[in-house]
């Protein structure tokens, strides 16, 4: 009998603030390009009152995946924790409104911490700079972790992101704990190469302990396995992880599984907004792996997800992705 | 000496909520297409709760119309009413971001209305058809209308939509008044042909004794005047008012001013959302009117800022209008 859930992701709940800016505005506030920087709340007054008219869209890396997934008629469900305010009820709405289960409990409407939101700065190249304040989303505890929900879950998808926050690590290992002891899988993405230094040893002992599936980027795994060489960090997870995906931008993205590496390449997109190409990129391969495709066409099902989500402002899919596939000749 | 601000736009404050849905969701759920309808809070939670994932732009019409004029460089104003909410905030960074000053206090954050929303809701063809939940906006009283501003005004836009509401009659004659009193003009945009129903003769009194530049499209103005045949209404129109715009979608606008009329055609565009169309045609018209382009001019220069905001999701421009009308020859 298949279980309630094909994927449970778990991460940050935050909401998507998107602006154009110059790289000059990067440089004269001090933002670094093509990255996630946490900010306080400060901090996010001081930069959004200097960026220019702004979109906003449900975002968080997980909550992406979830909602890509969710549209191509996955069976997944959502953790992460926002606020009972305006922002936590589009939040909400947009996760449901793609048919993903969502029901963390919100944090009350009095609680000091706000929705989590993501000024997302995107330069003309259409690469984006990421500065995030996380509210309430980095206050998700154990007590926001569903053990039955865990339990009927095929995967949980687990955002290396969410290592931020005091109670994190003790949620997921919760989650962990709970979708293992009933023959459930763990998938985790290393999100962010910032995000990797800051949590490398806790990334390490999850990654041996638990991870069957782990996605990255070229930067994500070198900062994880400290060395330049794309080929020999690949062969160091691939020694420690069942399957690792690792996207590598407009080059597509390299599949290690079983001691062979898979090459799934990308089509050439005309690139908007990068935000979400990682996340989307999950989604695509997801499918893939979830619905019987073999190694190659998963790849090619991510890279054609990323595409999409690449090709406009916002990190959720404005196109059918399926259709995408089937136009692919992948379906 | 030259006045502080070239055009004051009053009217409904309003975060667009944009969806894509197939004409049969429109029927299903009684909207009526390609229209404004005002619904209440709890028929925008039933609306809200069936649309699809969206997307978060500033909108409100004489909000849009000064953003895009804003863009351009041109010195602006607006006046409407935001709650102290999480939108409200969005909606004022929008504005200032762009350039426009925006000075109105906001209704305190415990007001039982909130900062309004608009559902837009996309059909595939691009038309779009809205549902208003005009909250905090539609309480604009009198004391929100600041007389030195309006005095410092070379015009002021009044939004058809906001003769909705209590108050809102009495808060346009202080502004009219003290905008007049000072040697303002006055423009008026007719919004929406339902809304011309529900407000003809207020309407009608007020182009008859103080409006010198009417906006308006056919079927406002079919509305307004009461006869099919728009050569008919377009003159009646012209008898009452120094200069009439009246746009006709892809065939672009006819101009009325001095007993003559001047013909503005459109360029061919690939439709994606109708939502700003003639309010960004009324920025462009302004444009033109306000740095002493011809009256053809200024009407292709309406054209070309409506053709840029239809041509993506979302009320606000997104490309530089003034390189726009460079590249169509009319700077």
């Amino acid at each position: 009998m298949s279980k309630k859930y094909q994927v449970v992701g778990i991460g940050n709940a935050v909401v998507d603030v998107l602006s154009h800016v110059e790289d000059v505005f990067l440089a004269e506030n001090g933002i670094e390009k093509g990255i996630m920087t946490l900010i306080d709340l400060e901090r996010a007054a001081q930069i959004y009152a200097k960026t220019g008219p702004s979109t906003e869209v449900s975002g968080g890396s997980a909550g992406n995946t979830i909602a890509g997934l969710a549209q191509m008629g996955g069976r997944t469900a959502y953790v992460g924790k926002v606020r009972d305010d305006q922002l936590g009820a589009i939040y909400a709405h947009d996760l449901r409104a793609q048919g993903a289960d969502y029901e963390v409990p919100m944090a009350p409407a009095d609680h000091a911490a706000e929705t989590g939101r993501c000024m997302v700065m995107v330069s003309p190249d259409g690469e984006r700079s990421m500065n995030t304040y996380l509210g309430v989303s980095e206050f998700l505890t154990p007590d926001d972790i569903d053990e039955a929900m865990m339990a009927e879950a095929d995967w949980i998808y687990l955002e290396g992101y969410r290592f931020d926050g005091p109670d994190s690590h003790a949620a997921f290992a919760k989650a962990i704990a709970a979708c293992r002891g009933a023959g459930g899988k763990v998938s985790l993405t290393l999100s962010d190469p910032f995000c990797v230094e800051r949590h490398r040893d806790a990334f390490r002992v999850m990654i041996r302990a638990h991870v069957d599936l782990l996605f990255c980027n070229e930067h994500e795994l070198r900062a994880m396995y400290q060395d330049e060489d794309l080929s020999v960090v690949l062969r160091l997870a691939a020694a420690e992880v069942e399957t690792v995906v690792c996207t590598v931008g407009a080059g597509g993205a390299y599949i290690w599984r079983d001691g062979a590496e898979t090459h799934a390449p990308a089509d050439p997109v005309q690139l908007v907004d990068a935000t979400g190409a990682g996340d989307l990129f999950a989604a695509g391969f997801f499918y893939g792996e979830l619905n019987g495709y073999n190694t190659f066409t998963a790849g090619r099902m991510g890279c054609v997800a990323a595409g999409e989500i690449i090709s406009h402002i916002g990190a959720r899919p404005q196109a059918d992705l399926k259709s995408l596939f089937a136009k692919h000749g992948l379906l």
